[in-house]
């Protein structure tokens, strides 16, 4: 990770909150995001960043215990490849509730992308379309949905929904979104109220009416703590609703639900039973409950508890080509990425998502042949072991002869 | 942590072992703490206060491993959230040996208050008091335990014990806070001589006779270290008393005994069958026996020894809402939080206190909302699951099907 | 490690690339390589490498997750010393299929040794020479495979052959190879296409074909990534070959043949069916697919499922003389050595790899006479047991009599 | 542990190797060591030692793996103290090989004290004496070892013997050892030649006969490292001696043998068959096999595998009472200490010892203490348990209740 430090000694121009002068959106258009590495992706970043979106965008809750956790994750299995398998084409094809698309991964939802470059979500959107991949947009998008739909035209796109304390209001946004030509609403699960984040307290960001939303006036960010009225604490309306939301919206859309934010077989299971066709395995990138387990950690459990029942997805950590085979080895249908998007919108706006994209399907591609496999298909459990660390006091290992 | 080299380059007003200009205690009294995040506290405090008491402040025993494993213990758990639960009133109240609380925490001893900030215990009284909250006090209080009480006007107080080498002091220690109005006496069982403190002896801190205590002249710390005489080691005779001086001190008072500082399921049993009412599973925040376990670790033994038979509590790196709930989860009856008192403190005396406790409070609300559970009654173990680290060597994974 | 940015600091004539002027050779032939420890060659090397080539020589694929396992895996097994043994006379010789050597150690292939240092291949194949040990040398070697072979008087080298698109230039290299007098193919299995290197991509050094290699201008290196064509990448030809490759080299070649990439035992089985006499478990130093397991890690499933089929060799963090003897004491027959030849050949040509493989050897003679052993056919599993880490939360230790 | 760059920063004058002037010695005997814990002993004794020096100290062979190790196990345990036991008094008396000392806590040898200050062992066995503990002193000592005996008035000492090419020479030191007043050979087992130690290597203090030794000119130091004869390596003729010197050596001197440099079962038991009377756990601080399981984690396979057939010593990574304690614990009958005498010597000469060990048997007593027991006899297995780690992929945890 780029140390914030960095990001403060930037001198340049940058973009949102009204700190860009109006006219000036093309600086960023036709920049060169110039980056050959994701470390350097980064770098550039951070250095196009002011330093309190910066520290929204790298930021977690708490400690970020479970922000570090979502990459070590990854680092506590190894690929086992296979050799002299015949490779010479590889299809990283996949459908994702049915919509066809170029790779298993797609975009999960990150608010306010104007903060971070004037391309905003219709950058992203146009970026998506030409790789041929399916994005998921907030409710807290700068964009409109309706501009971000207009500007799709790959798979088509998913719609973040947070509930808002008027559920009329939430059921507005899902029948909008159908309207214009979203295919899923994915159900945040995971805000009944905004966790405390540290690095973006201290970085002075906050989550609040202050930062436009596209989507229109009457729609509220969650809120952000909980109010202590006499003896107890009070959250806003919306954090009385519990899985029979699930009922009512689907009787509101007749787009598939996706719900985000799971971490347990126990509420796999309840999403299920209430209808959802997708279960994305996310603990919000690490920015919501600190101490919750890391994405991948959580997957197996929920897997092995939903079956065929629904599509499981996972985000949280994922960054590079041999992360998303480690998932999909371990069960996942397709994996989200999320701080990735933002540093290449950063970086270089529509034209620095389609170069990170293109390095991680390249990267995708290059572990599936190096593994010896040729299709999404053919990713299975027996492509990956758990990493060894060291032994425990006392232990023999697993097979020495002698003893004392 | 803040490193103590901060603490040195501090140039602002002192308080404590006069060095503070009397009638200057405003100079804190209206400070504003002006902390946005625990880490912020600490640095504002470590600027605030000398850098001999920040030594004796931070410090622990030894080369503090035992310090860091107070810490390093909650981070080897998870907390597993269940989302969409009705959420939208958290309600943190209990009782603690039947007293009412505002929530599951209080504030664990800590001497010599009077050296970090001139409201000394009285502020924290004060600020425990609009708070809701219960505060333990030490024999070694700056403040006497009469002004302590006076200014108590939330749950009653307990008062902590240091053994005396006249059992007699001891007793009329004990005898006072009852008519006082303190609710329990916690007697600390981990000091029959102080341990080896490092950090303390390299920043010059001593705790001896030439620090003021509150409570009279004829009050002693506990003493320095074993003495060689001859050929064996002697300690101050209060080395000497035994289990049955909780049958004595119940003889003496007729306030319910807490003992703090037990950490095996042997002592558990022994506290129990002496009578007493309460067990502090505690390393005395590390400042004890360097090597003893992580209170954390010492926890489940406890509590699965005590059974019902008393109600446990827990002190030793706790810090924020979701270290409460993990205690909580492991069968902690309550929290006890130390340092950061101090931190509060020095940082804003009672207001500072004030602020620190809305912090921790709110972040328990949060974290609460975010695992889904409304009142403290339904933390239980399935709130959490152990951390993952690596795999061992040769060790196959969970779940995987193939073989060589 | 030494970092990169020390190697940027280097004012020195570089070799390779022509950065060399004309003549200057002797610059380096008749330099003392000067190291007394392996960290001072390492340091040596780096200061005499332009940055680009030692971001090369260093650096591994991706995050370096699989390099850095390289060296980690060896840290996780004990020596388990014997004293008291006549260990008067050390005798390191072995035979690798039937080749005498002086110990069981050989040179990996690593291309482009005249990059490193004029002396190139043909001086690493005087010193091993003079050492009477076994070097491998690459297809993409700087000398040419037949100036190579007229410099190698010791045992007879081994071919490493990246298969070319069109298989007949493969199988000519072979039979060149065996008409030259080197003793065995060694078929690279793991690069149907070469990984993303971050470090190497950032430092600028680019395997392509302005690098000059000495075999001739019709062989290829490996193609550099997978191309986008319509919805599928595409590798180059020589991806599509599968395991039958061998049994067509050996229709070409009647030299033996030994796999080099392999650390699954389905390979390694797979290997042995197709007619390999020899199994060089090894991750390409961690330079293709970030995220394999250590070569050490996947050694013991290899020398299982082989069992006396075929030899099995090791590369892949091999420094010093313990790492040879904890793995042969896995299983090895004899393990290979790649990044310190190049360091060698950097800090002095020939004499530097001269000079590497006596210290190295010398080692290896040291560690056996510590552990108690005086030939090769000694060294046996019960030489290493696993080196313990911390327990396992709850776990109570090997042998504690008491509980709570 | 000091990093070596602090003593290079030593303008201090310095002992040993002729650069101390003539006469200049009370310099050292008069300085205040000056330390109030061992962090700053160490500080201090860095300062006062020239580079070459301290880098023979502190280093230890390879890279330091095993010296390392030795600290890190104690870290894998924790003590488990017991309260409101009456601990008034601590005896930490005991007998060692018959010989009462006032604690079980020895000095392990250390070649070459004269390099460190003047005092040499002189001062050491003077220290030792005033403490009422017992010192061993090295073949290699400055001082002769009649100087040495003559200089002790508490436990008879033991002499360390380095096995001599002639085995006459061995037994005539033995003799001189008996006739001087030692108590007791240790013999040393894990030198058949030195290993190779790239800190000391780097520093530039060499093992050979420039150092001058104080038994005589006919002592040798052991051999610094296989030599290549032919094809094969030789060491010098001591390295064939095997266990019946042992046997030969009792035929020599009627003083007990004690083995010093076992690391396992098999060979604590042949150490007994041969007759050793004591067996000294040990990996010759770090400095010979690196690679070798830390001192600690072999200490409880040789005490299940002795018995009671010979007393069980430990050095290695001693460094604190509470160190001493786990040891204890863990079935060694008494400790060795060793670098830590260095740097008293260095930083204080003989009363720089005394200190260190005032403060070594004072910590001792504190945590004999804290943990609730008053004699040594009373330590055992229950005091300490394993320190928790991270739990394994997949792992429940201990109690969980619920399931997926």
């Amino acid at each position: 990770m780029v140390p914030p430090a960095h990001a403060s000694e930037c001198d340049e121009v940058k973009a949102g909150s009204g700190l860009v002068p109006p006219g000036s959106e093309n600086v960023w258009d036709h920049r060169d995001p110039g980056f050959r590495t994701l470390a350097e992706l980064e770098a550039i970043a951070a250095r196009r960043t002011m330093g309190h979106v910066w520290a929204y965008i790298e930021g977690g809750a708490g400690e970020e215990r479970t922000l570090a956790a979502n990459r070590a994750a990854f680092r506590r299995w190894v690929l086992r490849p296979r050799v002299l398998e015949d490779v010479s084409e590889i299809d990283l094809r996949t459908a994702i509730l049915g919509n066809r698309t170029r790779a298993p991964v797609f975009v999960s939802p990150t608010a306010y992308q104007g903060e971070v470059h004037p391309d905003a979500e219709v950058g992203t959107a146009r970026a998506l379309s030409a790789a041929g991949l399916l994005g998921t947009y907030s409710t807290l998008s700068s964009s409109s949905l309706e501009q971000i739909a207009a500007a799709s035209h790959g798979p088509a796109p998913w719609f973040q929904l947070y509930l808002q304390p008027d559920f009329a209001v939430s059921a507005s946004l899902a029948r909008r979104a159908e309207k214009a030509g979203f295919s899923a609403i994915v159900l945040t699960a995971d805000v009944p109220v905004l966790a405390v984040r540290d690095r973006q307290a201290e970085g002075g960001f906050a989550i609040d009416s202050s930062v436009p939303i596209g989507n229109g006036r009457d729609i509220l960010p969650p809120s952000r703590e909980p109010e202590l009225q006499g003896e107890v604490y009070r959250l806003r309306s919306e954090a009385s609703q519990t899985w029979d939301v699930l009922d009512r919206l689907r009787e509101s859309t007749g787009l598939p639900l996706i719900v985000k934010g799971i971490l347990t077989a126990e509420d796999a299971r309840r999403a299920v039973a209430h209808g959802a066709r997708g279960i994305l395995v996310s603990n919000h990138g690490g920015r919501q409950l600190d101490g919750a387990p890391a994405s991948l950690d959580a997957l197996a459990e929920v897997v092995a508890a939903v079956g065929n029942s629904a599509e499981v997805y996972l985000d949280g950590g994922v960054r590079r080509g041999s992360d998303v085979l480690i998932a999909l080895a371990l069960g996942a249908h397709a994996v989200g990425v999320g701080r990735p998007v933002l540093w290449a919108l950063a970086a270089g706006g529509e034209s620095g998502v389609r170069q990170y994209f293109a390095l991680l399907t390249t990267e995708l591609a290059t572990a599936m042949a190096l593994v010896g496999r040729r299709r999404i298909a053919e990713i299975d459990r027996t492509l990956i072991g758990p990493a060894p660390g060291p032994a425990r006091l006392g232990e023999r290992g697993p097979d020495r002869a002698d003893g004392p």
